[in-house]
């Protein structure tokens, strides 16, 4: 191509300090180095992780940064090293990596890679500890290793799935990161059988994509739990038969659910990262056989309290992490998921602005009026 | 048989008060009711349980009564409506049930039969409330619906194990209790790949069995985690490669653990109830793939507290009651397992005495000097 090994100049969202709107800029994009690849974004879509980390209430502040990790794009060069992606490739950027050589790619039971986890402090790519975004010189630090608000970014190439080209990128964007997390919690750790009750703690995306992993596998009933009882009319379009409001009951919420199901839950998956919710959610599953799974992301100072007993009675608590799903490896199954539309993406993208309205997204997650605002980067 | 349908006279070891030597009196054992089993009993082992009921610190105390869960007998009669069972038959007697028609029976993954499930506080029979066993006239209570120290006794059909009549039953009969409790926490519910690292802390019956599980998955290395250094000689037998005594560190021992393993165990059985212990043992588990299992029964007031990203980072904590066999149905094949030389049973029999010397068996047990002590009936 002919912006291969040269600095390309395009449109990003900076977000210069925390808090602030984000700023449309004209940047400069260096060259993949070795193992990297430079990708031409398509669509992106808003995650609360992105927002999360603008506020950065508590969180160490890296600014001014390129937000942005759910995205849809297309390979534009390879640096060295790279062979198992060309330019043209479409692919899908992932928060987290898959290097496909420490014990953890290794492993069948674990997607955390050494090389590539997640590490939301740093803000360089990890091969020269520099970054690959400048404006007129100065540097803007990269976000989770991938910086999808921007028309090109530079990405690990271990953190890029390349997928089925036929893909619609304005839908299978989304599956970088909220949707797989929730969806392969119940799918690959929860894992209900056909006919089994699920509860579901917290009706956010990563809640609704844990009830359609609940809706495929052929749960019976599905309960879903959240605060605000306006999620539930929602929430129904998932496959919610059920729906608990913790505030319309003065005695734990883990009770009300056992009183429900006869003695508790088959499996149950929280969505909130609440330790109350979480432990409820332990709580309410059946003894015997039931199963937890933790997908919430808690805060540092947070315990998670029991009786050692509920597991002596065969309660299993377990957590994931993007759903146990290897980036590189399994992704490319979950986007033909959707190609043999046994997935129902669109229920989960309520919105679609121009890039340039960027904020708009932003102010949208922040009044939880979206599930996902998908941004048109060409726009 | 002649006996059928009457009431047989024969020596049973009754605890007439906490903590006082057990005395051999003549019981009356009345004829088996509906859904029971007479069983004449040939060899009983003495289990740690046993000898927790006895001593009765904390416990309701049930007196007097009949202790005795861990044996092997025959047959002799059977009451209304049993016909899995006929006299002759091989049995081991089982502290908890399987009744087959209810929702644990009916799920493939509990074992915790709502009708049969052990109650340690009940010391009767569950048809009619009341006990088998007399001594000129006045009841003599039961103990989880078993109590093998006596020659005869009457069980629910729902708590026999039907086996294989050829199986020893002077080896077999420690498999009603600890045994498979520590051997099934390993091979049902932990699961150890060959080649994987395996921890058990406490090194007593259970805990060694659960070690005779790692040494049949194919473990690579086990590690033994007990206060009593003198323990690891004897665990050697058993396939520990590595000890710990967690009173030679300054730091936590599961840090210690992590360190030995590069980033922590595969999995890890604890096996003495001690709430520390439990809380290392999740701990000690590698991030990513890490599976902890809590074997060792806590008490009322422990709370399991551990931080919650412990979960998010993929590692597992599950418990078991009984190693997750169902009694009636999985037993037998663990008998085979016996049979086929695959288990070494006799490790674990340190001792045999008379039935007439029932409190040798406690002083070996209480001085810790033995797993197993085999009581022959017939002496």
């Amino acid at each position: 191509m002919a912006t291969a090994g040269k600095v390309i100049k395009c449109k990003a969202a900076v977000a210069w300090e925390a808090g602030k709107p984000l700023s449309i800029e004209e940047v400069e994009v260096a060259p993949p180095q070795a193992m990297e690849v430079r990708v031409k974004i398509l669509y992106t879509a808003l995650c609360h992780t992105d927002v999360y980390f603008w506020e950065a209430k508590g969180q160490t502040p890296v600014f001014p940064r390129i937000l942005g990790h759910e995205a849809g794009g297309i390979v534009e060069s390879v640096g060295e090293g790279v062979t198992e992606l060309a330019p043209g490739d479409h692919v899908l950027p992932v928060f987290t990596g898959e290097c496909k050589e420490c014990d953890h790619c290794k492993s069948e039971e674990s997607n955390m890679c050494d090389l590539l986890r997640i590490n939301v402090d740093r803000g360089v790519m990890i091969g020269d500890g520099k970054s690959r975004f400048t404006i007129k010189g100065k540097p803007i630090f990269h976000f989770v290793g991938t910086s999808t608000f921007s028309e090109y970014t530079v990405i690990h190439v271990g953190c890029l799935a390349k997928i089925n080209p036929e893909a619609p990128l304005d839908k299978v964007c989304i599956l970088g990161c909220g949707f797989s997390t929730g969806f392969g919690a119940t799918v690959n750790v929860a894992k209900p059988k056909k006919g089994q009750t699920v509860a579901i703690f917290g009706l956010g995306a990563v809640g609704l994509a844990a009830m359609e992993g609940a809706r495929l596998s052929g749960a019976s009933r599905i309960i879903g739990v959240d605060l605000n009882p306006a999620k539930f009319e929602q929430a129904k379009k998932f496959g919610c038969t059920d729906f608990v409001n913790p505030k319309d009951h003065s005695k734990p919420v883990h009770e009300v659910l056992i009183e429900m199901t006869n003695g508790g839950l088959d499996r149950a998956v929280e969505c909130t990262g609440n330790i109350n919710a979480m432990i409820s959610c332990f709580e309410c599953v059946h003894d015997g056989w039931g199963v937890a799974v933790l997908v919430g992301v808690p805060t540092k100072d947070d315990v998670f309290k029991t009786h050692p007993m509920n597991f002596l009675n065969e309660k299993t608590l377990k957590g994931t992490f993007f759903g146990n799903y290897k980036p590189r490896t399994d992704l490319p199954n979950v986007v033909e998921l959707y190609m043999k539309k046994e997935l129902e993406l669109e229920k989960f993208i309520t919105h679609s602005v121009p890039f340039s309205e960027i904020n708009t997204a932003f102010d949208l997650m922040l009044k939880g009026e979206s599930l996902r605002c998908v941004m048109r980067m060409d726009e």
